[in-house]
C-alpha cells in the first residue's frame, strides 16, 4: 500500500476517503482537513482569540495541536469535573500539554467549587451525564465570556457528529436538527461563536492523529459513560460503515448540504438573560443555576447545622 | 406471564407494546392494530374494492387473511416473478392460500411474458432487485387501474418502513422523505391509492400472526435479497430495539407526527401519461416502459435471427 501523496509506504488506511499515508503525510492531510473546515465553514481566522475546549482526551488535544501548528491564537479551557481517579487523571494529562507546549491553560476546578459532577447528581437525582452536560455547557460560555473569547472550539469529531445526529434523527428531535451545525453564531453578546473543526474526521483519525504526533492522552472512558445512549448509535454507525464505509461522513455531509434547511426555522428565539448568574438562558433562571438552586435547597433540608446525622 | 386482555397464559410477548398475549387475543390484537390503522388513516372503507398485493410471503398473506377476516372487499393480486424455484414456490403458497378461503386471486405471469426478472436485470445490466421494484410497480398499478380497483393494500410491515426511512434518512433523500407515510393519495387517474395496513405492525408481530392462524406461506427469503443494504439497515435496527425497545415503532411514529412536515412540499407535481403504456409517469415514457425498450433494443442487437450464437 502506497501513500497517495508522497507515493512511499502507506501506515495509516482512510477508508472513508479511499486512500492511505505515511506518517507525515497523514499528520499534513490531517491538518490540512482542519484547516479547511475552519475556511470553508467560516470557523474563525488568525485574527480571533480562539478558546479551545480541552479535556484531555484524543480529540480535543489532537484539535488543540492542529490549531497551535496552523499558527491560530488559542489558549485552552480544562474543567476538573470531580469524577474521582479519572478526572484526576485528565486534568494531569491536559496540563502536561499546555506545558510541554508552552500554552495558556485555564483551569476551572469544579471540585473544589463543591460542584462535582457526582455532587451535582446526586443531589438533583439527575443522571451524571445530563447534569455533566449542563455544568460543561454553563462553564465553558463564562470562561470565554470572561475572559474575552470571540470563539469556543470543541473536539467533537466525525463520530461524534454523526451518533447525535442519529439519535435527533430516531426520535426526530426538529428543534435540535434545526441547530445541529459545525457553527453556531453568537446569538447573545455572552455568548461566543461555537465551532467544532473536526466535524469531518473520524474517531480513528484524531487518535492515529493523536499517537503520530506523540500526544499523551487519556485513553480511558468517562466511567459515567458505560451504557451510554451515545456508544449504542456509534456501534451502530460503525457496523453500517464497515458494511459500506463512508456511511457517516455522507450522512453528516448530506444532513448539512440538503436535510438541514428542512428543519432550519427561526426556532425559539433569542436567549434572555439569567436572573442568576447573567448568562443566556430561555427561561428566568439558566440551566446551571437551576441545577445550583436543587442543590442547595437538598443541602439545606438534608444536612441538619449541628454535628448529627442526615434524616 | 398474563395475558394482557384475559388474564390467561401468555404465549407471546410483544415487548414494544410492553404487552403479551394468549393466542386467541394475539390475533385480535392484531386484527384491531390493523383495522384501527385502516380507519385512523383513512385507508379505505367496507365500500372500497381493495386490491391487495401478496407475494406469499408472511406479511402480505397475514394482511389478506386479517381483511377478509374484518369483512372488507378484496382480491388477490399475485405477480410470477420468473425468479427459479424461489418464484414457482411462492406462486404456490398463494394459490393454495387463496383456493382455500374462497377468494379471487389475479395471477400475472411475467415469466410467461418474457418479463421475468432474470432477464431484464441481464439485458439491461441493472440489479435484479432495482429491475424487480419497477416491474412490479409497474403491474401492481397496472392491473388495480384495468380491473377497476380504487385501493392497493401492500404488506410493508413496521421493519419495512423503518429500514426505508433509516437509508432515506443516512442520505437524506428528502423526496424521498416527503413521499413516505402509509397512505399516498391517487395522483393520477390510473393511479390507485396505495396503503399498507401494516405499518405499526413489526415482522415478529406478522410473523406470529401468520403462524398462529396457520398460514402456509413462504419462509425463505427471494435469492436476490442476499446482502441486500434493506437487510444491512433492518440489522442495525433490530440491534438497536434489542438495547431500546420500542425505537422502531418511535422512530417511525414520530417521523410521521413531526418528522415528515419538515419535507412534505409540493414535491415533483403531477404525473404525466406514458407514451407507452399510457401508466402516469414523470418522464415520457415510464420507468418499466424504458426497461422493456432497453430489453428490445439488446435483444435486437445480440440475438442472430437466423440459428447462431449470442456475440
Amino acid at each position: 500500500m502506497k501513500c497517495k501523496r508522497c507515493r512511499g509506504k502507506a501506515v495509516v488506511q482512510v477508508r472513508q476517503h479511499n486512500a492511505a499515508f505515511c506518517r507525515g503525510c497523514f499528520v499534513f492531510f490531517f491538518q490540512r482537513q482542519v484547516q479547511r473546515a475552519i475556511e470553508r465553514e467560516r470557523m474563525f481566522t488568525l485574527d480571533d482569540a480562539v478558546l479551545v475546549a480541552v479535556s484531555g482526551g484524543k480529540d480535543s488535544l489532537a484539535l488543540w495541536d492542529v490549531l497551535i501548528e496552523l499558527g491560530y491564537r488559542t489558549a485552552g479551557v480544562h474543567l476538573a469535573l470531580g469524577i474521582g481517579g479519572y478526572s484526576r487523571r485528565s486534568t494531569e494529562k491536559t496540563e502536561a500539554f499546555a506545558c510541554r507546549r508552552g500554552v495558556r491553560l485555564i483551569s476551572v476546578r469544579l471540585d473544589e467549587e463543591d460542584a462535582a459532577i457526582p455532587t451535582l447528581s446526586a443531589f438533583t437525582n439527575r443522571p451524571a451525564c445530563a447534569a455533566c452536560g449542563t455544568s460543561k455547557r454553563h462553564h465553558l460560555d463564562r470562561v470565554a465570556f470572561e475572559q474575552g473569547f470571540s470563539v469556543l472550539a470543541t473536539g467533537h469529531n466525525l463520530d461524534d457528529e454523526a451518533a447525535r445526529l442519529l439519535g435527533n434523527v430516531l426520535h426526530w428531535q426538529v428543534q435540535h436538527l434545526a441547530k445541529q451545525q459545525p457553527v453556531l453564531a453568537s446569538t447573545h453578546e455572552r455568548f461566543a461563536r461555537k465551532v467544532k473543526p473536526l466535524f469531518r474526521l473520524s474517531e480513528y483519525e484524531a487518535a492515529v492523529y493523536a499517537f503520530v504526533r506523540g500526544i499523551d492522552y487519556i485513553i480511558e472512558e468517562c466511567p459515567n459513560s458505560v451504557g451510554a445512549t451515545q456508544l449504542v448509535y456509534k456501534d451502530v454507525l460503525n457496523r453500517l460503515e464497515a458494511v459500506m464505509p463512508g456511511t457517516k461522513l455522507a450522512f453528516v455531509n448530506d444532513f448539512l448540504r440538503t436535510g438541514r434547511a428542512a428543519f432550519a426555522t427561526d426556532g425559539a428565539g433569542l436567549p434572555q438573560t439569567c436572573a442568576g448568574c447573567g448568562m443566556p438562558t430561555f427561561a428566568s433562571l439558566c440551566s446551571y443555576c437551576s441545577l445550583l438552586r436543587e442543590v442547595e435547597s437538598k443541602r439545606a433540608r438534608f444536612v441538619v447545622p449541628a454535628a448529627g446525622t442526615a434524616q
